[in-house]
């Protein structure tokens, strides 16, 4: 591509990556900068033909700076994030011009893998998960399909903070996972501060980063090499409640679930304790919408009903206009 | 009153004991039977011309069996909690006959008050507060005004898990007390199932009871000693959050708290942040009614303000008619 003659030349390139759901939760940082956790955490990566991040990137030595459109809206480039990002592609560029400057959109990840694309940035996976982790850390887990921990790394530099698959997406695929969307409200606390307020006022943080999720991480590797969805569905719901429980241990207190994420709760603890095993495991981000990942198909139809009923779609709790 | 003659004879004391606030959470048994904390706790005790328990006790020799009454509707008495507060009491009895049989109210202090008036109890009052203990943990507290701290002990037999006063009801007068009602629903976890279920799962709790409590029972015994109102609003705030974060730490988790109450605690944060220094403390106990805690009656007049502001009595986010 490198060819290309003159000025009047544009280069487009196109990236999908898929969106991980974490069901061993990445909350804190040791290094604010170079986006090095206080734990590991473990993700399943959803089947990016049904939901993922589409990037198109954009190069010319005619574009005077970058510039960035998330969902068609242009947003500023000034954050450290997008910068480190972009800083640490240009140095590994090597067979385009210097001069050229380009753009890039959400999702991380696909901003790293299309922008390595286009500069033939010639890294290694891992490698690649350590420069999109610098953009935002949980998108270095994104980079593979099937289920993926990101290891938090000793090292100060952030070197050995990489992304690995722990078994791909054939190995346990009849998961199926429902999104529900509890509220179209943005997040009052976005995760970067939400976290960083976290480390610096909660007095349960060290002691989950350190006591608790290790073992965790452990068994919930074990649960997926199995495919034992009791162990997978017990661990995924108790570090959901634990995340969101050192988020309200915060000062001020961070709130990211509301009553209906409450109800849904409730809900599949009831049914899940009713069956006598798990049938449903539920996991909440730093946001008001659900994760459900039921054990097959079978379970999966019974939780749509299930959902269905609680909270039928024109009723004033619908799962949509709730707020 | 011994000296009534004959069979034909029904002693009545009535007791008023006043409610408790814990600004330091009790949440834990040690021992369950003896209701033993895994913690001490820090309390204050609200005027009891505002707000109280009020029990009768009605004895006589012709009663065949042992009965309660709360609020108007008679309740079962089979409950361990009754009859380990009644087989103390009658062990403790001796100016009144042997087959004498009595029955109480709300309230285990009022009940260990009003039981121990009419037969006559000697007893210290750290004595009485561990007979109340054994009927509900937090009841203790309320047999002193002012501040009170519940000792957790360290003998087995409890004997030293008692309530002492820090300071009486005019050390730290000028603070006032709004509690608000956010939901009349019934709790759906009770604090005695809800506290052995976070006992027995949450990863957390024995943290909080021993590393972190210690610390913060030094801290709010400072903060009331020099009625510093900042420390004793940020202790308050932090505890009362770290308790309903063990709460989401159990499994299932539990909810004590709802959007109501979650808007509630924004708008102090809020308020506590732009005035630089913290106006008013929040505490929420294992059911959805919010205590505020102001620093002045002029801090309480503004609070109050912001209250009706936000909930709006006829609005459909009243507090009273939230659910």
């Amino acid at each position: 591509m490198a060819e290309v003659s003159g000025k009047k030349w544009v280069l487009m390139v196109t990236a999908q990556t898929p969106t991980n759901i974490a069901v061993i939760k990445y909350w804190g940082k040791r290094d604010e900068k170079l986006i090095l956790p206080i734990n590991d955490s473990i993700s399943v990566t959803l089947d990016p033909s049904h939901l993922c991040t589409t990037t198109t990137v954009a190069v010319s030595p005619d574009f005077t700076h970058d510039r960035m459109w998330l969902n068609g809206k242009e947003i500023p480039l000034s954050g450290g994030r997008y910068q480190n990002c972009l800083r640490e592609l240009r140095a590994r560029a090597s067979e385009v011009e210097d001069e050229e400057k380009s753009s890039s959109a959400a999702g991380f990840a696909c901003l790293v893998f299309s922008l390595a694309k286009p500069k033939n940035v010639k890294e290694d996976q891992s490698k690649l998960s350590s420069i999109a982790r610098q953009g935002s850390g949980s998108a270095c887990r994104s980079l593979y399909g099937g289920f993926v921990k990101w290891i938090m790394g000793k090292e100060k530099n952030g070197s050995d903070s990489v992304a690995v698959q722990l078994a791909d997406e054939k190995h346990w695929n009849d998961l199926v996972i429902i999104i529900a969307v509890v509220s179209l409200r943005q997040n009052e606390t976005s995760s970067t501060s939400g976290m960083l307020e976290t480390v610096e006022t909660s007095m349960l943080i060290q002691h989950r980063a350190k006591e608790v999720v290790p073992k965790r991480i452990i068994q919930m590797e074990e649960a997926i090499k199995n495919r034992g969805f009791p162990s997978f569905a017990r661990l995924s719901c108790a570090d959901s409640n634990q995340f969101h429980a050192v988020c309200l241990d915060t000062s001020p207190p961070i709130f990211y679930m509301n009553d209906t994420s409450h109800r849904i709760i409730s809900c599949v603890e009831k049914w899940n304790r009713f069956e006598g095993t798990p049938q449903v495991a539920y996991t909440f981000d730093a946001g008001p919408k659900a994760v459900l990942i039921s054990h097959n198909r079978k379970t999966a139809a019974l939780l749509l009903q299930r959902l269905l009923f609680h909270f039928p779609p024109n009723s004033d709790t619908d799962l949509n206009s709730y707020w």
